[in-house]
């Protein structure tokens, strides 16, 4: 389930109402242009009349058409039939990400770490903050960083900037980047933006939750990540986790534990979102890890 | 520190404002009465003028007074000297605790069963119940089962009777007990009834928790135990714990999880207490476990 | 994933060499018997000229055939072309467990207790021990309860009469029975006896395992459930789990805490076990939870 | 508990034959000179007879001696006294610490990244490795890194080479140094070597560890910091943490879950021995965080 995937994989993911007979005519399918399913995985709502999520994983070797043939056949037969929307990916194609970050480095250097050690199947094509801070450290990763200042004056100029430089990415991680983004903004990367947030959501949202944990004496802290949407903190949930504090921690203290936390949750969604294993559905995921 | 006392055993809380000589003064006092200091944990809210909080275990067999003298005589001198908050208990003193329950069965049973295994120093005086299903359960135990029906008309009677009946106990334990206690009643047992809530709070306060998770998408479901005050949901946290969960739950695959977290939380929290292992501080708690 | 199943549920466990089209023949034949796959778990042991896997769950009130000519069939076609190991299994025909104990009843109590409430997917049949200690607490619940003395001298026939009182028994458990079983009797069970063994396995084998941990100092405690075979401690692994503990514990402490464990770890076990959920390979469990 | 020492913090470590009245000589002592205590954590490993251990933290702004003399009268008189082992430091005199690699790099940046950060209260005076892999990544955080290669032959020459740079330094750190030390080294750094073992010790001792963890089926794999003793992977272990692994998992993907691990139970046994948390006592570990 978790090996990363060779040059040869590719992936499925559907989403359709539930019917008899889908597993038997996408698997039929596969097989019958010489497709080997690697991987299957599937959830449905309801038993009855419930929707139907899959992800498929199969190699590619003999191939009996082209991937591009492949795709248009399936989508002209078997997604037609059963009403599917889907998404046929490569591990070929690498996808493209950058990331906005602020003064923070944790979550930052976390995914450039791991990525730097093979841990993340992208290319990180740029790391864009509002500060100049961590050009040293990005930069070091070979990566390009790029600052764009944003104030309340200039938000729109700003913003368009930034969207000048993500132009060409398949994914954008906020890694602790403190502005919000506009609603229109985040219009044009439905699902395709994954923040993280510094708490157990629902629980503190808004501003400073180590200190509205802290306030509150919670014996757990916890980090969420998620898809951004234009309802702040409130985009489905990809990933959350948490850690055990006591009376004997303050905001300091919760905020160094909360990190580690943060790093973790933030690295884990951005791989399966990377790996395709996240399919969203309403306000929540399907997860197929 | 998890050893469970022997009846020898007793057991000094304190509160007071921070200052120089608090240990010394302390420790001499019971030194110089014989006592022989087991375990010692000590908080302070700020290196600088903070709040202290202590906890000590001490050995009685060789007290050179009685307990009631060391008592007094601890309260004339170091306590008044420091401004003390206090509190003197024995482990030879069993706490007597009383339940309040409805009809879920697993938060009751478990308390039932760990005390009849000896994991609860107490004496489990009474379960009251505005239901009879589970009478059989708790007369297995041989504990007494009152059933007191509260509805909308005679809630104050009902309240009353209810008093009544858990005279005398050091600690009431709301074991999902569906009832709303007035704040009247909760006024007169200050920090002395526990429940436990069937979430991580302060995330999904109020009616139906598991499906305000499901409703959410939440990655971990939890339970938080927490003292009883006229605020509903927002006493004193005492534990929390929590569950991984995933798209795959439902509601009910929720509760049965929920329920397993439910029944530990409760149990940690309520052993703590009778241990004099928890100091509430506003409106957080000082668990020195 | 973790939902209970209904009466119409069938289950189908197959291993077999890894060959293309494998999905493709299996999902085709039920779709084309009515069967509606509500769950499908597979797992590989490598891309090429490995080992396969599969679980399917899937809904019977349509099928064209009956149960019993499902199963011939699909043994003389689909099993037969791809060589596969199968076993087919109706949620209906509900599976009969016993348990074998001894005196402490922590294991025990958290299976009738779980069983009691709707829990575990069977009929718990009887429980049989060495001791009589344990003969109250089990028929309070309604199950017979055996005392088969074990000694040096009766081992033979002690043996004899429990495998009389397990006959037709789908899965017996061992929850804390500390009599070792015969290779005999153990090669009657194959893969149908679960013990739960109170340590983190490989760590800490036979006796004592707690004292053992204590000795060792390490800072976690753990439980393993797994299958019995002839060679002590072990058989497949099904489920493990551990605890924080800290050099505050003593022998007494770890086995209390670590008993909380070997509830929790041996009721997951169980449970998987009677949704077939394992598969045993080699010395080793594929596990589809 | 767990917040960082700021400069005035001094700590004091004692192992001591327990008797009655220890805490009130040294706290009243501590009180008599002017210090604060700040942090109190004992530990005795009976009730009657045992072992006793405490840590203390205070602060030495208001002194009425030097720190010389406090340490010294000390000595003279409470330590004298109750027999004590006794170890006073002071946060003021940062400690020095060297890390040995060799080619893996996880542990070793989990560290450097955290010290960076302010997390790992020290000087990390050199990186010393067989391989010269990881030169830049070291340099890179300004710290020194020197190349000693160890072969058969000259493992002795090898050996006074490193011990010549490690001179002057407090703590000696094994990052996944994967070159045995001999006896003779290890006996001069008597509980100030820390090495991460990549397994949940006692389980999988030797080489491979995540192999073995594969081929026996595990469900949870672990890491273990210890302090290095000639026996080896036998020394008295600070930490352990665990992660939930399946039948899933290849050793590769055991490795790089295992490697989170590491590195942070790591970091975490590598900050409380440099925060004077941690006692050893004869082959286990008292730890006080």
């Amino acid at each position: 389930m978790k090996s990363l995937a060779n040059p040869s994989t590719a992936r499925l993911l559907i989403t359709c109402p539930d019917k008899e007979g889908i597993v038997s005519a996408v698997s039929s399918f596969l097989y019958n242009h010489g497709a080997n399913i690697t991987a299957l995985d599937q959830y449905t709502t309801a038993p009855e009349g419930g929707t139907y999520f899959m992800r498929l994983e199969f190699q590619t070797p003999h191939l009996d058409i082209s991937r591009q043939v492949l795709a248009k056949t399936f989508g002209d037969t078997v997604a037609t039939r059963y009403g599917m929307t889907w998404q046929l990916s490569f591990a070929s194609d690498v996808k493209k990400m950058a990331i906005l970050v602020s003064k923070y480095d944790h979550a930052l250097l976390e995914l450039l770490w791991r990525w730097s050690r093979g841990g993340l199947p992208c290319q990180i094509s740029a790391v864009v903050s509002n500060h100049d801070d961590l050009k040293g450290a990005v930069e070091a990763f070979g990566v390009p960083f790029h600052v764009v200042k944003v104030t309340q004056e200039n938000k729109v100029e700003a913003e368009a900037q930034i969207q000048a430089l993500l132009q060409g990415n398949d994914l954008v991680v906020l890694a602790r980047y403190m502005q919000i983004l506009s609603a229109d903004f985040v219009s044009q990367w439905q699902h395709k933006i994954i923040n993280i947030h510094h708490s157990f959501l629902p629980a503190f949202v808004g501003a400073n939750p180590y200190q509205q944990a802290y306030d509150k004496g919670v014996k757990l802290i916890g980090a969420t990540a998620h898809y951004v949407t234009a309802d702040l903190d409130q985009g489905p949930i990809i990933e959350q986790d948490v850690e055990r504090v006591s009376h004997g921690d303050n905001v300091k203290t919760l905020r160094d534990l909360g990190e580690d936390v943060e790093r973790n949750v933030l690295a884990r969604a951005v791989r399966w979102h990377l790996e395709d294993r996240v399919i969203v559905y309403g306000n929540k995921t399907i997860v197929f890890n």
